[in-house]
């Protein structure tokens, strides 16, 4: 055992690492991650200063024994800081010289706030003189003093702070002054003895004049910390292993406030908001790190340190560019000048915005830092949805900070910007959304089943409890409502109908504006953008993702203008029309009314021929728009009585007329009446007539073209007069005919000998041959089973995967996902909305079957999927595995889906 | 080619087995039917007319060689001709002794009247005149000869029978007389002559006096009679081959007519109708063969002939006893006695009525003439479902029959007995039955789903037109109405209000009796009765079923008279408790109600205490009736809004209460009004706020039991209360509770801890220990397609197939039964009603693929099915096939289902 190594110098990491033989995986491990990332940087020649790690081995060792430094360990730390004395040519505890060094927990994963640490270590009373001679500054260094002893006495013995926070309370009154950074060099000396005193009487011992001492007691402090009940539960929180121990970092201080030499400061290698490629931050002279953060003190840019401190702003700059080419990534820096010598102390992968992110990851690849696939693989599907939707102002934002409007924050729980004025209630939001034409913000302690109805109208939503689960939460992504849940600093008073944060008061029908993204909320009405999808880096990012990912991306377009929208963003085709859209134009539907009215075929055969050149325009259309790309047509698919007017609202429209006899004056009124009732009537009935118990289930999709054959026939006919007119115009056009909801291979065969038929006949009039198919709807689990007998019937197949969801899982999207759904997402019971993200398990294994099947009757079988799910970054990569030819998806998603096709390559590849 | 046998004397079969070598089969094949039959007879034997086959090969070589006999053939034919004039010391032409022989044409598989046949082949005016001084009866002579030339000249020469029939109808004109029997021999004699004019004239040739002539004309025009359109046209219908050809069976003719010791007959080996094990038919002394058939003579019942002929009753009965034995089956014959010489002319298996197709079965059994195997094997389900349905009385059948009320028959397509009075139309069929309480039969020509509610509404139905895949048949089906379709003797006449056969004038709302097993038509109304469940040869052959199969039986049944039924039945558990069916009853549907309109949980607790007594005494009652079996029980499963009153209805209510207050006298009358308002409008919201889309997709089983915990507690608690009371009263009992509707493990997860905890907490209150199982329905696809996820939370799987078929085709049962699924029927889109039988390439995969992920997840899980298919035989089959432990069914099916297990064990053996 006395041959183990507990304690390595930063200098000694190769040593580690061939110890744990797991790469960096393993380093972490034992160095825990700041360990880790500081010799790191050492070993790479950025000037850290100088420190060791004792390993999470001795950790564990130690709290293994009981409370016992594992043996030689003790050693081995005093033979490190000898070295660390060596190099910094200063002594624990030597007054002429006196080193000073931080104690710092530091684990595997980040656990922040949670472990121990303690700063300072090495001053006492002697030492304190000794540092006051150095930097003539006895504030700075009592100041540090009292922070050594109040820490002690917290961190390693256990005496609650307020103790200490009563002394500088009592001195602040008596100095007559408000804050800490007014009190003098003699305030602190006198408060460095009463924290001495308070110390002694909570522990009876002396505060430990010995720095070793003082190194011994942190180091334990810290190693028991692991076992801490806020370590323990958040490991718990968090599944964190508990076995992994905490590492204990001793590095050397250094001082940003030992005069105009001196500095400390944070900076990005690029610009976290906009990507560009310059260091970006603030720093101080003559400060400590905690003033940047605290902003006590106006920072200053960084650019200003390259005229006042031209030297260690070259320095900081070429380490910028070492550690990005060293982690391959944009790094967000904390640093610190003593007397003139530039010390690096964290590193770390940096936040950005998602324009940021795109910029860095594509500048990345130009510089030759990074590979396109990296690059593909870096940015989030979120990052490039942030391009599509209104997004508050930044500067905008940062005004507001700086006015002091931002009110509260809270959890970011469903992304965009919202304004709108608050309703304190789902009834008051709706009214004045629904009536007033008010843009509300929805706002409650937290939401229930019974407020979905004012959520909905709302644009956005705030509750001040609840998490990420909660019913708003979930609500609020369900609908893409922008939405912030667990505001805890609002008091909301829903009596007074006003909340309160602080002094601010927020009443009823006050603006606010809501920053789903961060998680912010704001006073007034903060101005939006919308981020420009045609963002040159965006584009680049996304032409590297077509040539990396396999899987097409198609668009479900119903009109020439959504076409043309898809196409612009990237879509390689139309993947679902749904022609039925159409009927219900307001030229259409009477036409479209007439023909269900009909008791006849003629008087139908009349309605389908005024439908004719109306459904045949809208197809030329979309061809003009797709020329030379596949646009797959459905047919029509809902039914029927979604044509006409509801019953309900018939029966009450009848009952007035009924009334209005009652009161008519005229007979040529009672006439009019009675005419109007019939024809009325007649509509209710037959709507009364075509109504359904469960309509999802009912007369649609293939069984209403095989029940009304005309009416697919005359759709079909539509589409085959549009594609040869239009091929006459000079264009290519790729027609596919798709018939939905096909649960049998007869309802496939029977259909599609018909429609084809229809087109023959159309293409030998128009002397035209047409390059089309005819395929099918996956959507009932039944074809999919069947996919072998339907394969044998189908060109392609495409998955609608709305319907398979609601057939799979027997939950009807309509009622559930303001319903149970929510509860059972809220309760955990479902991880993810089955309509929102595939179902892998059940819909994903039938899509498999479906696949397997359907190729085996039909080689090389096109498989896509038109459901919500292609536009979904999980779903598109399960279609990958699944080995779908394409996915469509609304074009909006269009940019989202090429980069989760791409994203799914290469995670197949890893 | 000259070796090649082409001729067979009957006595020759088995060199005919050694030349085709495949058994019996392949006799029938060479020989056809009749051929075989009488050859194995013969070969038996039994008494046959001597004879000989020509064989179907020689058919076919004489139609392949554009109508030449084959080489050697005609004179193997000569020489087997010989043959039998050896053994009948006949020739044919010898005036002495003539010999006459038939010529019938013979197919493997019965084409009924499709081919040709001649009879009486020998006769010339020589051996007429020979015939008449053997037989002293000139009639019979001049008669059989005149039927020679007539059949001759229609059949071999293609002359029109109208020709012949119009002298005999002159012949009768002349003579004053209105029957061919009141015609005399002279007569015949003319007759005679006149028929070889008319044959001349038609064929330029004269009729061949020449037998063998005669003969050689006959065998070709049997050939040829192969690929007569009538023949060709069947053929193509009953899919049977066209390249089979046909056999000639050249036959000495016998004649029952040769006087007093002589006679004709058919008979039975044993009662058509009851199945006892004694002869039954009719017989006629000195008559023919088709005097029997055609009534014209009134037959004597053949136990006479015991006293009359005794000898040929003893050996007609010898016969029938070898008959039975040989074929190991009820044998339909047909017998002819020539001068006390008993001929067997035909032997078949024979029709017989459920009854006499069970006790026959068992009786053969104890017989030692089959095994039980064979006797479960034979019995059909169908017959086994005879004996729970009413059925018309036999002895009133056939008095109605001798009455002449029998008015028309058409297809059996729908069994049952029905007596209503006519309704020509639905809305009148409706009107009737439901507001004047009468029993109607729908009557139309065709029906269409227009008319599906007066079908409905109606005892049976009958049409004129149509086919066994017609809307007609398919609703009858489906709705369990008998019915009888396509009996196009009957002119219907809408206009009229009546329908006419004949003579016979049925008005609307006559009484008319349809047999839908038979497919009859009677006037007036026939007596029903029920066969006895309890016959005893039914529950011996059902015991035996018992022994044979594998699979459970068990009955899904709600309250106690239903168990105790399915009990009786043989059930072996209930598979089925549907629990929420109690809380539609009066006494306990108010609690219910208010159950689901309290706001707070105290008030839903009271209404659930004032339940929880009716439930446990509801579960008591069925645990005492199974005592020792297993009763599963499923937890509520519809959604709520089925429990409150229909929302339109409810608008309709309020408006008139609305109305009411308009009229109303007193300010104390419109508080009450408001008040009931107040209420109603309460009720009206909840339902409107409940009510779904889609409510078969929607909040119901396991999602209500998560919704409203403590209601599936209440349940829970109910049932293992009443079994802890049961088992204080000695009885053993086995409950098993089941989760409906689950779709995902976590539900059943989190539903079982809540409600297993709650069965505890009573055995530990009550101090009883209960054998118990937790079990889930699987009805939704997504829990098939993982069963092993679900079926780690599961003690046992129940299938529901209802609601299985309705996700897995994408089909609401409710909508699309009396809809699109019947013109899927009808159009051949579908086989079969998916409800009715289950769809085995669809839902039979998903529970293939449940049951075995199920039994991966949990060894020897127990899998079971409760859907209404556990009463369909197929179905029944396919569970047997799938390994499932039990089906569970009506009680009514109960029998069906044992049976039809048994036979699934047996067509896998086979």
């Amino acid at each position: 055992m006395t041959d183990k190594k507990w304690v390595y110098l930063f200098s000694e990491v190769e040593a580690a690492e061939a110890y744990v033989g797991g790469g960096w995986e393993g380093v972490r491990g034992l160095f825990g991650g700041k360990g880790a990332n500081l010799a790191d940087m050492d070993r790479i020649g950025i000037p850290v200063p100088p420190g060791f790690t004792v390993t999470t081995e001795a950790c564990n060792a130690y709290l293994n024994a009981g409370g016992v430094f594992p043996d030689g360990m003790w050693d081995q730390l005093l033979e490190a800081l000898k070295a660390v004395e060596a190099v910094t040519d200063k002594t624990l505890g030597d007054p002429e010289s006196p080193l000073l060094v931080s104690c710092r927990s530091g684990a595997k994963f980040s656990m922040p706030g949670m472990m121990d640490t303690v700063l300072n270590i090495g001053l006492n009373d002697e030492t304190a003189e000794g540092m006051i001679a150095l930097t003539n500054d006895a504030r700075f260094v009592y100041d540090a003093y009292r922070r050594l002893v109040q820490m002690f006495g917290s961190v390693v013995m256990g005496i609650a702070d307020e103790f200490f926070e009563e002394v500088i309370e009592t001195a602040r009154h008596q100095a007559g002054v408000s804050s800490d950074s007014e009190l003098s060099a003699d305030h602190w000396r006198a408060i460095t003895a009463q924290f001495k005193t308070i110390f002694r009487s909570h522990t009876q011992v002396d505060f430990p004049n010995d720095p070793i001492e003082q190194l011994k007691m942190a180091t334990e402090a810290v190693f028991k910390s692991w076992n801490g009940k806020r370590a323990v539960d958040y490991r718990n929180a968090a599944a964190i292993p508990h076995d992994l121990g905490t590492a204990v970092n001793i590095v050397t201080m250094v001082f940003g406030n030992m005069g105009d030499d001196s500095a400390t400061g944070v900076a990005m290698t690029r610009h976290g908001s906009t990507g560009a490629p310059k260091i970006e931050g603030d720093y101080l002279i003559n400060a400590q790190g905690e003033d940047v953060v605290a902003g006590i003190r106006l920072t200053q840019d960084i650019e200003k340190m390259a005229k006042e401190m031209p030297a260690a702003y070259t320095e900081l700059q070429q380490i910028a560019s070492r550690l990005e080419k060293h982690y391959r990534e944009m790094q967000d820096m904390e640093f610190t000048i003593e007397k003139g010598k530039l010390w690096m102390l964290q590193t770390r992968d940096g936040k950005r915005t998602a324009q940021a992110a795109v910029r860095i990851a594509v500048d990345m690849v130009e510089e030759g830092l990074i590979t396109k696939e990296e690059a593909v693989a870096r940015v989030t599907p979120e990052q490039v949805d942030f391009f599509l939707h209104p997004q508050f102002d930044r500067r905008a934002v940062k005004a507001a900070q700086e006015e002091g409007q931002m009110v509260a924050t809270g959890l970011n729980v469903s992304p965009g910007a919202a304004c709108g004025v608050v309703a304190f209630d789902a009834d008051l939001a709706e009214t004045w959304a629904k009536e007033e034409n008010k843009a509300v913000i929805m706002v409650r302690p937290e939401t229930k089943p019974d407020d979905v109805h004012g959520m909905l109208a709302a644009q956005g939503i705030l509750t001040n409890r609840g998490g990420r689960t909660s019913h708003a939460a979930l609500v609020a992504r369900q609908f893409g409502k922008p939405a912030v849940v667990g505001a805890a600093a609002l008091q909301i008073d829903i009596n007074k109908r006003r909340m309160t944060v602080g002094d601010t008061v927020i009443n009823e029908g006050d603006w606010i504006s809501l920053d789903g993204n961060a998680g912010e909320v704001y006073l007034g009405k903060l101005k939006t953008m919308v981020p420009d999808i045609r963002d040159p880096w965006l584009i680049k990012l996304l032409s590297w993702a077509d040539e990396i990912r396999t899987l097409g991306v198609w668009a479900n377009a119903d009109y020439p203008v959504d076409a043309k929208r898809a196409r612009e963003y990237g879509a390689q085709g139309i993947g679902l029309c749904r022609s039925e859209h159409m009927f219900f134009e307001a030229d259409r539907l009477p036409h479209f009314q007439r023909m269900i009215m009909a008791r006849l075929p003629i008087d139908r055969r009349e309605s389908l021929d005024a439908l004719l050149p109306f459904q045949r325009e809208d197809f030329a259309g979309l061809f003009r728009v797709m020329d030379g790309l596949p646009v797959i047509i459905r047919l029509i698919d809902p039914p029927l009585h979604e044509f006409l007017p509801d019953v309900v609202e018939l029966m009450g429209e009848l009952s007035d007329l009924k009334l209005r006899i009652k009161h008519a004056g005229t007979m040529d009124e009672i006439d009019r009446l009675l005419e109007k009732i019939k024809i009325k009537e007649r509509i209710r009935s037959r709507a009364a007539n075509l109504r359904e118990q469960n309509p999802m289930l009912g007369l649609r999709g293939v069984r209403l073209g095989i029940h009304i054959p005309e009416l697919t026939s005359m759709q079909v006919r539509a589409i085959f007069e549009a594609a040869c007119q239009v091929t006459r115009e000079g264009i290519t056009v790729l027609p596919k005919v798709m018939i939905p909801l096909t649960s049998h291979a007869n309802e496939l065969k029977v259909q599609r000998e018909v429609l084809e038929e229809e087109a023959k006949q159309v293409m030998a009039e128009q002397k035209i041959e047409i390059d089309y198919k005819f395929g099918t709807m996956i959507e009932l689990p039944r074809a999919a089973l069947t996919a072998d007998e339907i394969g044998a019937h189908a060109q392609f197949f495409s998955f609608g995967t709305n319907d398979l969801t609601q057939t799979t899982y027997g939950i009807s999207r309509d009622d559930a996902e303001s319903g149970f759904l929510i509860e059972y997402m809220e309760t955990g019971i479902l991880p993810d909305n089955p309509f929102a993200t595939l179902d892998k398990a059940g819909v994903g294994q039938l899509m498999e079957i479906a696949i397997t099947k359907g190729r085996t009757a039909r080689e090389g079988l096109e498989c896509g999927i038109c459901g919500e799910h292609g536009g979904d970054p999980q779903s598109v990569a399960l279609c990958h595995e699944l080995g779908l030819d394409y996915v469509s998806c609304s074009p909006f998603r269009v940019p989202i889906a090429r980069l989760a096709a791409a994203q799914a390559v290469l995670r197949a590849k890893a």
